[in-house]
């Protein structure tokens, strides 16, 4: 039997097919998710026999977001699936078809119909990394018409996922470690897989949970969620409560009327010492709420404790009904603050349950969990810090998932080599002009084990070295730039997608080790880059080879220009 | 037979199959795309037996974004088809027994596997309708354990939908009506379907046409595209054309050597005494590119022209391309500008043409069409019409699918009513305060045509009748009110779903003609409501009888406070 070299596999067709990832998470990501205009080069291409041509795209952003020195690389995954499933359908070739403008000839959706990305080598930098301006998050190698294909796709799948991932780490920063994070932000969303594409890339960038269960059933997510205003305001009275009765935590014994006794608890506060004057007469529609939803869940009973009177209504209730479930075994998780002054608000409400541990000696009932949300964001969160608060839960909905603060990560796809001809896009504004050529990179880190500087070659340079002294330069400014000498070197770009060539691909680590990477290499990173308040910026450089060749092909692409 | 009288057609199930839309567009919108609380609370309502009590939630947002006073309403569509289709499959249920905290019983897993919408009412606006604050867009009535499950979903596909039109008609504002307007934005929207619901939405809201091919495909939105600055910097010269030849428009004959005539024509501009002195030497590979592009598209020949240098270059290059191409009677379409001073730049070109078409007597090209993109808003495209400009055609991407101006919109679920009782949700913010009851809403016309008011009324209050005088009160502020003499009273809830209850459900109509509504609505609306700067707030008002109402519910649900 004849084996194809580049393929273990000779008897298979052009892949492996145990290797090929399912396809994107939300089914509508089919080649048709692009620009006409990918389709009209493409056409130009092929009727120009160019379309085989090979073509080195690079993806990366200009600028990292929300005024911050650092990025989150989120999306590679859902990018591989959408690369390796690749392919069209009858249907699609027809709607291609009738979508070019003027006649399309036959052959061309021939050559639509055999297309994958068997061609295609796709290298990135692994998902969940700490990544910065200019550097490449993704090269692209193949025919350029299928290259040009996947652009608007690819920069779909990243350029959200990378904003969100890093919105949600600034939120973590700002929050501190001891903090649970929830992200509650899907009836908000832009649209429904920005829902779901928010939970993924919040988690990834450091959340512990979200509200979302289809995020949560299709990425292992961790879920909470408790119960709304509307719950509290549908009950009327205790008396909508039927079946009253409730068993002690062991099963040992049953309470007959666990209504009664919420209601001598709520007594026994009131006329306390420690609370008399604080609170009157509590609302009953709220109390009927939170004992039935006791009945329902008495070992994970958290409630919303703003739907008429935080202090004189929400807490005193909650105490009643958390004191009654501490009588048969049960320990209430805590409340949740939705709206009000949440510092002053989650202090008065500590000092509320501190008051009941020791005035009724229930150990621990001091530390009863707070969960805040109500627009929450980086300010807001900053604000709490500097006031002080008492909260241990946020969560954060809208300003997280929409990304209120910027809207949208500008990552781009540029083209910067053809037939081996390095290609440049040239812009008045600098900060526009492309790194031309195929490129590795790498970061080089300090004696101190902080990442120093990422540093761009060209394919065929040696690769920097340990212990080596390197001169690194601002690729556009002459007069910027530092030697370096690395303690440690890490190529940037891995090959996730060799096509058919048979080479060795990097796994897709599962969504957790994403965002342990995501978590591990953010605490890496100096200090200075991370603060929120000018923060100093990471340096991004090209070798003096690099430098070089950049300029070269700039003066030649560049018109004179004549004063008139 | 015996023959249900709710039902016209008792001998199918509970629906009449043939009424059921097909589900929503993106199949990720499934009962779990939903809070984890909705279950919670579901459960919680079994658990209490209070699962079937008939409550009344009101769909609305409380605040016009983008700093106007108007909204567009959109979405409604998705939201039937979720409502229409929602029904748990065995995985899901699975699914949502193992998040629930704490164990869940059996009954409650075959609760939800009989569970649809066949019990559910929902009303609403019609779909593209210009919308204000405080007025629900949807009433939906049912089961409460069922319509809260609805909450999230179709907040979900309402919020995004709505926000995005009123962004689209916005910009149709600013750009006028005679411009062409492109949705750009797939690259940089909120995951794939923040782009598909992009497009959608956008042109809902008076786009005319949109990149997105995933888009025109599933909505029949006009598409509209043509290349890159890639595709520009992908050749080098001309050697690259290998076929060369082009028939004529009218196929009456061929030129054999289309890239000669091209040459010759570059030749004739730059040494015509009209443009002696304007540009030297242009760059050959976007000659290049652009002969080529031409060849595969005689009839749509439209080219990007900034690449390199727009009048050095890219005009120059273009035109000798759209004369060589008249040679052969075929009409070039134009340039795209995506760089630069765009008023200027469209001024120089137009100027370029005009001389063209004296120069070489071709009539019509200097009437070109120009388009132009690069990170267009509605402050710049203010700032053109100010500055003055000669673009034609707009393409926006990031800044109208991401709503960069403000990216979500606050849209609300409120439990209004629930077995008859109607219900408050109180807040010391006032603006936050519900309206209780089950509602009917009202537009006022007034006598040149203009809506003059929105007003509420209890369920079964007799209607505002033309030519009655009305009094319509602010619903919170005890001095805002006014009498209305309505010429035309429009009532603005629909039934859109009677579940299995037979009345007559309103139509969904076609995309097309959601966008015709929504362009006559606005064209309708009292210029000092729409205009940008300092516009005129539309009134929303209750009835005199619902305003009673409201403060004697509010001042009964409140906790009267003890100054200390």
């Amino acid at each position: 039997m004849e084996v194809n070299a580049n393929c273990p596999n000779g008897d298979r067709s052009r892949f492996d097919s145990a290797r090929i990832p399912d396809g994107p998470t939300n089914p509508m990501v089919t080649p048709l998710l692009t620009d006409l205009y990918q389709f009209t080069m493409a056409y130009a291409y092929w009727k120009a026999g160019k379309h085989q041509e090979r073509a080195v795209f690079d993806l990366y952003f200009r600028k990292n977001p929300f005024g911050g020195e650092y990025t989150i690389f989120a999306g590679l995954d859902e990018c591989i699936r959408f690369v390796a499933n690749f392919k069209f359908s009858e249907d699609e070739i027809a709607f291609v078809r009738q979508s070019l403008p003027g006649s399309c000839e036959d052959g061309f959706c021939n050559y639509l119909r055999g297309l994958d990305c068997s061609e295609v080598e796709l290298y990135a930098i692994a998902e969940g990394s700490v990544v910065f301006p200019k550097v490449p998050l993704l090269r692209i190698e193949g025919p350029i018409a299928v290259v040009q294909l996947l652009e608007t796709p690819l920069l779909n799948l990243v350029n959200y996922a990378s904003l969100v991932a890093t919105n949600a780490a600034r939120h973590r920063f700002v929050a501190g470690k001891s903090k649970i994070l929830l992200e509650f932000g899907l009836r908000r969303a832009q649209g429904p897989d920005g829902g779901v594409g928010a939970s993924k890339y919040s988690y990834l960038g450091g959340f512990d949970a979200t509200s979302n269960v289809a995020a949560g059933r299709l990425f292992g997510i961790p879920l909470r969620g408790t119960h709304s205003h509307a719950f509290v305001s549908s009950y009327m009275s205790l008396d909508e409560i039927v079946d009253k009765s409730l068993p002690s935590s062991d099963g040992s014994s049953s309470c007959e009327d666990f209504v009664s006794l919420v209601q001598t608890w709520l007594n026994k506060i009131q006329w306390s010492s420690a609370f008399r004057g604080i609170f009157g007469e509590t609302n009953q529609s709220e109390l009927a709420a939170f004992t039935s939803y006791a009945l329902a869940f008495p070992n994970n009973f958290l409630a919303l404790v703003d739907t008429y009177d935080v202090m004189r209504s929400g807490i005193p209730n909650f105490c009643a009904v958390a004191l009654a479930l501490n009588d048969l075994g049960y320990k209430a998780m805590g409340i949740r603050l939705d709206s009000g002054d949440l510092a002053y608000l989650s202090g008065e409400a500590r000092k509320f349950f501190r008051a009941i541990e020791k005035e009724f000696g229930v150990p621990g009932f001091g530390k009863m969990s707070i969960t805040a949300s109500n627009d929450l964001n980086e300010e807001t969160l900053d604000a709490l810090n500097k006031q002080g608060h008492e909260v241990d839960a946020f969560g954060v909905g809208t300003n997280l998932v929409t990304c209120f603060a910027q809207a949208a990560l500008g990552c781009v796809f540029k083209l910067v080599e053809i037939n081996n001809q390095p290609r440049i896009k040239l812009s008045e504004d600098v900060s526009k002009v492309s790194i031309p050529c195929k490129k590795r990179s790498y970061r080089l880190y300090g004696k101190e084990g902080y990442p120093l500087v990422d540093i761009m070659t060209g394919e065929n340079e040696p690769s920097p070295k340990v212990g080596e002294r390197i001169l690194c330069r601002h690729p556009f400014n002459e007069s910027k730039r530092a030697y370096v000498v690395p303690q440690k070197v890490e190529e940037l770009l891995k090959c996730y997608w060799p096509g058919s060539l048979g080479k060795a691909r990097e796994e897709l680590p599962p969504l957790k080790d994403i965002r342990d990477r995501c978590i591990k290499q953010l605490e890496q990173m100096r200090p200075d880059h991370m603060r929120r308040l000018n923060p100093t910026p990471y340096k991004v450089s090209v070798s003096a080879k690099l430098y070089d060749f950049i300029h070269f092909l700039w003066l030649n692409e560049a018109p004179v220009g004549e004063l008139q």
